[in-house]
């Protein structure tokens, strides 16, 4: 085990520190999973560039620099780094207003994009502001990677039925029947079913024909190439172009030319919002793979050295005038699967691609445009997660309903206005829950030293002593509910005398709360019932100290429950004695 | 007692619950108080029209049906409502951006918002929002009182000095101080002096010679109408108009006629937002101000019943031409010391105003605006409050913070501004709090059955048993801070074998929490240490009860940490044992 782990790369610790590292055993596993990974992404890339609405080389060129900006900063000895189906998404809705989608404006706007947004994560990276990603919850996540998807999905179908485009209501939808081109949705159809054939039966089908079972799954991996190569032929001998099939068209050889285009400062105001919507959703979302797949090899992940690698891999992006890229889930469980040690395997990925742009990239001009929409359909569907939505509904219907309304929000008020309710959604369920504390009236399980609720459990009860469990911290949305549940709890028990409160759950008062406890204990007070405290917590003590409700109307602190309650108990007792002896 | 309580009216219970229940008694104590708060509220009526840029008539117009429409529906038997400072600023800062002040169109916008904020609090009492104003800490009500106040002695400043306006910046100083009217600035200084004095000494002196301590007080509260004579006398005699003093000018005789102009969609939206400030912040005023009232009686107060008598105040505010009222303090606290017991009170002082407006109203023409703005200068100065500052200071920076950003961002961002701005930071707080949780590694106090955090006391700990207290509620927020201070507190104790979770202060765990829960287990399984749960609430089990972490990765629920402490100390043993037998 020990053994082991000294084989494995550090990760988390710095700018190149796996090269610093580097064993000659690693090399082996990182350039067959450089090698199979750049099969695999060549198409995913030309694919998430159409759906960003960008020509498809773009995809390709953001391959190429982010690889090695992220094998440089990066902490994840996993993640691949490139085109994604969400931020090509982002990148398309975020534009859509500033530019027409495949004109020149629009593929520079894409660009800076691409460069503001690694600023940003860069910038926030030396600030250390990984903790952000933190505000996002589960709920939201899922429910904006879902209506990303649906959005996704909804954004391919003309290119599936070669349509124009997609009526704007339900009344155009007879009329577009009429437009279907039906050579382009039967090569939608084989390539879909080729593909998902490959994907769900290949590897065991090969398995059963004597391969390895890692060998089937990598050759099952590969298949989209093939599939690729096979339409490609088929274009090419069948003039697919001139049956009507939009295709990839013309395809420029060679490696991205770097120019510089110096934006002016409205068009970066104009990007201000749209690159800190893609900075945050491509940490989130990279962060959170790197940490699943680290998780498996015990490997760490430093979210501010994520930002770093995040920041230079969108920088690289831009430099070589590509898009916006972030850390794609199915490219990095292949790269573990193929055997990637190291960042180097994308380094190598990123070589085949120059390689491959150098050389065979023409080529592709005859592919129909229908193969990619493929492509991004299988990559995305599965991301629609319907699983998380019913699994949270069960937890907690606040929760589902978060993560639904995310979902929505995304699908009728776009990509900025989903996440922005997501957020606020679940910091108003979190309010929301706050607001409504659980307080109750508890009393000694009967021969033990612990306490229970007496409307749950039998327990045993003094009458001139009401103990009383606060269950939530006491801030300002809910001193108000907490005052009420105090006072109908004096109302059930009409003879107490002494009020203990049980603060075993409340972490912190704020001022608010602070200011309710003292009229309420001036209350009590003036009324002849005494407030006692038990199992104050130490940071809670250290800030109640000073203030003027415990040293004045406080009676006193214990240490345990038990220890209050017996107290409590007798020294009523001896208060009821002085009453029946005046009597 | 018992016959006191039965002597006092009721409070809270609906709809004219007083009237249902009137006592002879009571009647020479609401007599007493409507004649001695409508003297006191003339000039401040007046003072406050003018600080909202209206007529000061319509101080008066809005000093008769809102205190009938309150007597209707509200719940306090104290609280005196109707023009005050802080709406006055409100509808002066509100509807500056729509019209001119002084117009008739202005007039008109005020009477507008008056109606439209009545109609909200009304429908929202209707719907039972009243705990709407939860949401407004007591930090961000501090700073938005003292803002407002801070703004409200500034708009005074060029009445106080005969000015035209104030400058925007400092260098228009100098050319201002040639421009001061001396005359203004001496009546002005005269009537400070003596009110000052009559607030601060009157009483003292009239009890030396003689008076009661009740009376004394009550004659020096009736200063202010003394001073309005005397001022209003040296201004006829003097001819202060003629001297360059501005005066109040034409005064209508009669009661206000009632008009009605239907406003169009346009304004109605551009109201929206200032009506729901103005509801929210004179909701939350006047229920602070009737609560601190009542509970001096003990008499209760209905939030959802002070929503519908506000709405009504506010839509007889805007009927009989008014602009937007709310309770306020001083007269109320008045109307309570002069002897009020039920809003009949108040509906005296309507009539007395009613009376005064049909008669001597005219009289007013000459008073000086000088003498208002002084009446509003002590109304507000005492609103501005270090005192809670310094005290939210010291007992958490961040309530200190809040309250000083709050007051800033209502003098520099404006109402509105401050306003969100307070309530964001508020909640902003909350969640940085429930985002930094407290995780204690607690042992056993020697001897006793109770448990302390390791690092403040001396307590005893079992080697391989790692009891961990988790001081906060696990949310999105603070996942990752859980889980690094459980995988520190591992890396402290590395010869854990079982992690103990007490869950005393855990409310509740939301799905983000619990997948992280859940992958911790799975990690923490897989390096054979076993997770157990102590001290788990009711409503918390209730909802754990059906997830996959607690049927599968968790070993044991425990009902106390004492037997979870006793037990798993034991069971180490034993496998400690197993292990000396392998070896």
């Amino acid at each position: 085990m020990l053994e082991n782990r000294r084989l494995q790369p550090p990760g988390g610790t710095g700018i190149l520190a796996w090269a610093r590292h580097y064993r000659r055993a690693w090399l082996a596993g990182d350039l067959t999973a450089g090698l199979v990974v750049s099969v695999m992404i060549i198409p995913q890339s030309m694919a998430y560039a159409m759906l960003a609405g960008l020509p498809v080389q773009v995809g390709l060129y953001a391959s190429l620099l982010p690889l090695l900006g992220y094998a440089l900063f990066g902490s994840s000895m996993s993640l691949s780094v490139g085109p994604v189906a969400v931020t090509g998404l982002m990148t398309a809705t975020l534009l859509a207003p500033l530019a027409a989608a495949g004109s020149a404006d629009y593929l520079q706007l894409a660009i800076w994009l691409a460069l503001l947004s690694g600023l940003m994560l860069f910038v926030a990276g030396l600030l250390r502001l990984g903790f952000m990603a933190n505000f996002l919850s589960h709920p939201v996540i899922s429910g904006f990677i879902s209506g990303a998807a649906i959005l996704i999905v909804l954004s391919q179908l003309p290119y599936l039925f070669g349509l124009p485009r997609l009526p704007e209501g339900f009344s155009g939808l007879p009329a577009l029947a009429a437009q279907i081109n039906w050579l382009v949705a039967a090569v939608g159809a084989v390539c879909l079913l080729a593909l998902l054939y490959a994907r769900n039966r290949l590897a065991g089908h090969l398995q059963r024909l004597g391969l390895g079972s890692v060998m089937a799954t990598l050759l099952a991996r590969l298949t989209p190439i093939l599939v690729l190569a096979l339409a490609l032929l088929a274009s090419s001998v069948l003039d697919f172009a001139g049956r009507g099939v939009p295709v990839v068209g013309s395809l420029p050889a060679g490696l991205p030319v770097f120019s510089w285009v110096t934006p002016g400062l409205g068009v970066l105001q104009s990007l201000l919002v749209p690159a800190l919507l893609i900075s945050l959703v491509s940490f989130v979302e990279s962060v959170s793979i790197a940490q699943s797949l680290a998780r498996r090899k015990r490997q760490s992940i430093e979210p501010n050295q994520e930002l770093l690698g995040l920041g230079a891999a969108n920088i690289g992006a831009g430099l070589s005038g590509g898009f916006a890229v972030c850390g794609g889930f199915s490219r990095s469980a292949v790269n573990v699967e193929a055997g990637a040690n190291t960042p180097l395997a994308g380094v190598v990925a990123a070589a085949v691609i120059a390689l491959m742009l150098m050389t065979i990239a023409p080529l592709f001009a005859q592919l129909p445009l229908v193969v990619l929409a493929v492509v991004i359909l299988l990559a995305v569907i599965p991301l629609i997660d319907v699983q998380s939505l019913k699994r949270a509904w069960r937890y907690d219907r606040v929760e589902g309903a978060t993560l639904l309304s995310t979902a929505l929000g995304v699908l009728l008020l776009g990509i900025e206005g989903g996440i922005v309710l997501g957020i606020c959604l679940s910091i108003a369920a979190q309010l929301w829950r706050g607001s409504r504390p659980h307080v109750a009236v508890v009393g000694r399980v009967p021969g033990k030293q612990y306490f229970r609720n007496t409307q749950r459990h039998l327990v045993e009860i003094v009458p001139h002593v009401l103990a009383l469990r606060i269950d939530e911290n006491i801030f300002f949305a809910n001193t108000k509910a907490v005052e009420q549940a105090i006072y109908r709890a004096l109302g059930d028990y009409p003879d107490t005398r002494e009020v203990l409160l049980i603060l075993s759950a409340v972490n912190h008062i704020d001022g608010t709360g602070l200011d309710m406890l003292s009229e309420l204990s001036e209350g009590l007070l003036e009324r002849d019932v005494q407030v006692h405290l038990a199992e104050v917590k130490g940071p809670l003590m250290d800030q109640l100290e000073g203030t003027d409700w415990l040293r004045e109307q406080v009676t006193e602190v214990f240490p345990s429950t038990d220890i209050a309650f017996t107290t409590l108990a007798n020294l009523q007792r001896s208060v009821s004695e002085a009453d029946d002896r005046k009597a």
